[in-house]
């Protein structure tokens, strides 16, 4: 390998009637200062990608993951996973769903046996694949799944700006009201402040934990969950040793100025935590589990279908998301070593 | 009058014992570019901050509103309302609230009369109102019910680079939920198109609305609002002649991009319009009230009790919201003066 204390990432195809193919050719053309990743792809579609709107990366075929790190200077590494259907943009197709499956298997299989250091996601089209019986709601259970693992991961959204962890994610705005509880706050405190450590580097990570009221509650004029769901929250996640603060007005947290009260602000549902991030944040935000046995990230968009194709899909995030990964997997490497050593 | 076509504008006190008066005293110290405006507070307390923690700003006592623009340049106007008891900063009292209220409604009179052209308001201290039988839940009703009108205003938060109006607003997320319904969104929608027009001087206004759930409620899988609620509202909104799209899925609206494509967004609870518009613009937002019969702006800040009278308070806000004053009176009496032409 041309750098041995690089890690090498794995990139997946996600869906290929989606914009995937075409900002992983537009990532590699953008490789300064990348760690050498490689692609877990049909070589021909994306040969086919590079001729119809480019750009017009040479690609060269690998055979294991340990090829990649020297391929990567002067071509694209493709550990190739053949697609049996052709692929039109804008219009999956559930033929083709068995490989962008077999992408996400082999990726994880690779981390795990430690033949690659980090896994990036390119974007699904869940719908597909449920038409082929895919049994997950989802990347990240199927990731987690993979792994072995029962705890579910957490999900962080992740910019230089602000790292937000959303509690609930996919509901409705009631189902995520219902499904509030202590429990999930805990436990995505204690991931989020574990990973904060181990994967970016913070030796004392400060957690912001927001209300879900207007004003937090008001002091319980304008709602109740501050006091009976959240801040018991709180309360154990100090006493398990973790420097947090909270409930938060929501509306207050996100401000440039409370923004560097903390690293990651614990947030009560979906919109809570997207909102800010993607006002501030939107082409660099990127997608990371936190929870798994490996390092995982994927860019903070989905696969655009509408403009797949047309050449002018933007990989900001997909570069934010290797870029991420990789400084990720650096971090996971050296603490691997100073445990061997001790 | 130094300027006989400028707007005055007229700014209430406030709660004596918050940042109020300091704002008002560093607002008039940098009035370059703002329309004259005139305080309605006790001259004792003003001359007491100047005093103790500065700004040194010269005061002068007016006995009506029209002496305020040949004062301005020289001075801060001061329409005198005395405060009985002793103000200690960060300690509200009771005693005072009688004044703070008269201060409110003598500012409305005056506008009412045409003797001001707009009301700014300080920031209240609710609780210690209602100690003293304020009957009124906040500002904007109470400034509703001295107008003398019935339909409610709607609250807009306006910066240069966001304009948000939240449909529900000072309620638990739960009972947010719970009240949303089709006719409140198209009121919003409806007045907020019309101040678009008249105080914003957008000849074609272009309205979002957001979805309530995640993604917009995904076609249904993640909440069925945006379906038999938002949709219908936005149908009546463009039958009513207005150009207005939605519902876009919440974190996909504010980004920098999506905010080009719309003059204001019509939000669905409190804190998808704050969250966003405090993320991107903190200092800079504006509070105004839209669907009165007057323009009334406020700084986006409460009374800040904690940091009152020690010097810090920063009156970006406070500034804002005058600058922004003077240009919704300016444009409202640029329009009187075509109807009486016309």
């Amino acid at each position: 390998m041309s750098n041995p204390t690089a890690p090498v990432l794995a990139l997946t195809m996600g869906e290929p009637a989606g914009i995937g193919g075409e900002i992983t050719l537009k990532a590699w053309a953008r490789r300064a200062g990348l760690d050498p990743f490689f692609v877990i792809d049909d070589p021909d579609r994306l040969e086919d990608i590079a001729h119809r709107t480019g750009p017009k990366v040479p690609i060269q075929v690998i055979h294991s993951a340990s090829e990649a790190a020297d391929v990567f200077a002067t071509a694209l590494p493709v550990l190739p996973v053949p697609l049996p259907a052709p692929v039109v943009a804008g219009q999956p197709d559930a033929a083709n769903a068995k490989s962008v499956i077999a992408a996400i298997a082999t990726a994880v299989q690779l981390v795990l046996d430690g033949n690659a250091d980090a896994v990036v996601t390119n974007p699904i089209q869940k719908q597909i694949l449920y038409e082929a019986n895919f049994p997950h709601p989802g990347h990240t259970e199927f990731l987690a799944a993979l792994a072995g693992i029962t705890t579910p991961p957490v999900m962080m959204l992740a910019a230089n700006a602000l790292k937000v962890v959303p509690v609930t994610i996919h509901q409705s705005l009631r189902d995520a009201l219902d499904s509030l509880d202590t429990g999930i706050i805990i436990q995505a405190g204690l991931i989020t402040a574990a990973a904060l450590k181990q994967d970016f580097g913070i030796a004392h990570p400060r957690l912001a934990v927001a209300g879900l009221n207007p004003h937090a509650g008001e002091g319980g004029a304008l709602g109740t969950e501050e006091t009976y769901i959240i801040a018991p929250a709180i309360e154990a996640l100090r006493e398990a040793g973790i420097d947090v603060f909270g409930p938060v007005a929501p509306d207050s947290l996100f401000t440039s100025h409370a923004r560097k009260g903390y690293d990651a602000a614990i947030c009560m549902y979906h919109d809570q935590a997207l909102i800010p991030i993607k006002s501030i944040a939107f082409e660099r935000a990127v997608n990371v589990t936190l929870g798994l046995p490996f390092v995982r990230t994927s860019p903070d968009h989905g696969t655009a279908l509408d403009i797949a194709g047309t050449g002018v899909a933007d990989e900001s995030s997909l570069l934010a998301a290797l870029e991420m990964a990789g400084a990720m997997a650096r971090r996971r490497a050296v603490a691997r070593r100073h445990a061997v050593i001790a």
